[in-house]
């Protein structure tokens, strides 16, 4: 099987300036090509130990990848690392430096002479073109290995790789087929899971499944191995159906569709609105709701009640509740609930309250106290949460838990 | 100078599913302690590749530290390569395994058995303890370097990197001390805050300044080397001196201050409130102002009027102006500005309306559009933006813009 190393560069990397997401995009979309990463190295902008980890990672690996060190500054050596590793001087290419001076000029922004080191690539590689910036990639072949050079700025990187270098890669021979289906679950916990699937879950297996945990979030990620697309792709089906037989309604989604996406389907397909009502996450909930692009359709509106005054006085949570229960009660996110739905006209309304902390606890209400009320048709329905860890966490758990309780109710109803 | 490696250990980091930001934490506070890092190694659960990257590392470095690979699982490898590379074998220390087992004993877990193997560690090294979980950490000195193993789980990582060997590297000699000071910006951009700060940003200068850039956010880390404490205090204070009379109110805060908590800060010592009225965020301003604790002396309530109904509805926007200049126009932003503060009974009160894409462009209005209201006292002030680039960056973009406008106000007024 073809493997991968990949060399990640620049001194922003070493001193915490700039943390790495390119080696997870790359890494990831790598083991999607049925190309596993064996090593990454990260080093800093050192014309030595560039050269060193090139030699090294083309030890480890068939298929060699850097990133960054294109820039047109003297400190952007990953062009001369390639010169020296591959043997072969760096020649300026005219249409290459025409390019980036079109570049330039369609922006009415003067070029400066460092860009032309941009347009030097080593003779005998071939360049990749950038669609979003001035550095061209570059691509080489030596003694069997693929090396290919792509920008640190992760957007100019990921358009790259997906224009240019994954469709080269897709077509390598290969020995073995890996795919790879993800399954996201919500609302069980990690043990739970683990119990319910057990050997599925046994690290000899093929397929292999692993577990991440995000915000409450449980992704299964199901690799199946073969020699074959047919022999893997039945691996995979085979393990599926299995996951799904044992954790039903625990999924929500595939892939990379987040639990926001999967209620937005939702909604709209049955064709009905939703309104919050939103207290400790104040607005988080809506934020996620409105992250996907289209949500106005079923999306209409939210109040953030922060303080018990606005309770009142946006969503007529009468000042006798609070005062009886509390603000964080069962009580008080049923009325937020009902009211929100009612104001709105709206068919679904989700309110949250609760205690982020680190302050606002009591003896008998501890931080990570929310209360999640769900209004649909004419009943509503609360749930009570002791969440755990800090105030982000909790505040980025509830308004999942509040997204998937939704969900529940959504799928209930088909 | 003392330098570092760092090795980062698990398949997880190699597949994509989990990115890595321990390395991240790691170098940030290793240059803290004037001990930069000069590689890091991302490798598999493979006994021979972690005992390859130790001696790698240990070419590269005087400081070593692993993290990642101490779990009780058999391809939890670290310490085996740990003894191999000390060449000193593993020893159950019965101290650690009366720790685990009362860790488990505590939480009522019945202790598998594999967790005996985290606590053995190599003859003649130290263990780290664990104040979160049941993997105590390594400390081992050989032939005058370091080697440290920390949990690779980033809650025990960093409590056991702050709580141990912090302590200890701290004591270390050093041949020169690196003092670094961090100033974040908002409200010019890159190349005009390069322009000001000329020849303050040389590459070949001390202290070295260097430039990052998050959502708009600028932030200027400051780097000063000295053979002594004192020479390099008083090379960092002139920079700050120098750098702010040049940037003035473009500088916001320093070193990990967010901009909602610089509003907070200010708000707070005014004794002053603030609401929220949002279209195209949606909530994520009224998030990120509750991201901060305690915002509820000052944060009382905020609308998300994400339809134009509900505009009118619930913020008296009337129909007319939306009909004769469109949701997103200053007018909209101005009299959702207006009505909040009105309604909430606040002394500010922050709009923002726009278009944030991938649809709902007309010819006159672009995606990246965003007018932003801020009312206070009998004023409304109304912005008009276009940001580029997609959703997610124009919709953060613009929330932290908005905040920036109210520290401009807050600031001006004192």
């Amino acid at each position: 099987m073809k493997t991968a190393a990949i060399i990640s560069i620049g001194n922003e990397l070493l001193s915490g300036r700039t943390l790495d997401t390119n080696t997870k995009f790359l890494t990831e979309n790598l083991l999607e090509l049925s190309v596993p990463t064996v090593a990454v190295y990260t080093v800093p902008d050192d014309i030595e130990k560039i050269t060193r980890a090139c030699r090294l990672a083309a030890d480890d690996a068939d298929i060699i990848i850097a990133t960054g060190g294109l820039g047109p500054t003297p400190d952007d050596l990953t062009r001369n690392a390639f010169a020296a590793m591959l043997n072969s001087p760096l020649k300026l290419q005219q249409d290459l430096l025409d390019k980036i001076e079109l570049y330039f000029k369609s922006r009415k922004i003067n070029m400066s002479p460092n860009n032309k080191n941009q347009a030097c690539i080593p003779k005998g590689s071939t360049p990749l073109p950038n669609n979003l910036g001035t550095a061209p990639g570059i691509l080489a072949k030596k003694t069997g290995k693929i090396f290919a050079a792509l920008p640190g700025v992760p957007s100019e990187m990921k358009d790259m790789f997906q224009n240019s270098l994954r469709p080269i890669l897709k077509q390598l021979p290969k020995e073995k087929i890996i795919l790879i289906k993800k399954l996201n679950c919500f609302g069980a916990g990690e043990s739970k899971i683990a119990n319910t699937l057990g050997p599925l879950l046994d690290r000899d297996r093929n397929p292999l499944i692993n577990i991440t945990i995000h915000f409450g979030r449980i992704t299964l990620t199901i690799n199946a191995a073969a020699d074959d697309q047919n022999t893997a792709q039945n691996l995979l089906d085979a393990d599926i159906k299995q996951i799904r037989d044992k954790l039903s309604t625990i999924i929500f989604s595939e892939d990379d569709t987040t639990l926001p996406q999967t209620i937005g389907k939702l909604l709209t397909e049955k064709n009905k609105t939703l309104a919050t009502a939103e207290s400790c996450t104040a607005g988080l909930l809506a934020k996620l709701i409105t992250d996907v692009p289209g949500s106005t359709a079923y999306y209409t509106q939210g109040w953030i009640t922060y303080s018990n005054k606005s309770k009142t006085q946006m969503l007529n949570v009468t000042e006798e509740i609070i005062e009886k229960h509390g603000a964080v009660s069962p009580q008080v996110a049923a009325a937020m609930a009902q009211n929100a739905k009612k104001l709105a006209a709206a068919d679904y309304a989700l309110a949250i309250t609760g205690i982020a902390g680190p302050k606002g606890s009591t003896p008998d209400k501890p931080i990570g106290l929310v209360y999640i009320a769900l209004a649909s048709e004419d009943k509503i329905k609360t749930e009570k949460f002791i969440f755990s860890h800090d105030r982000s966490f909790i505040r980025e758990r509830s308004a999942q838990t509040a997204l998937n309780i939704l969900r529940l109710k959504l799928i209930s109803n088909s």
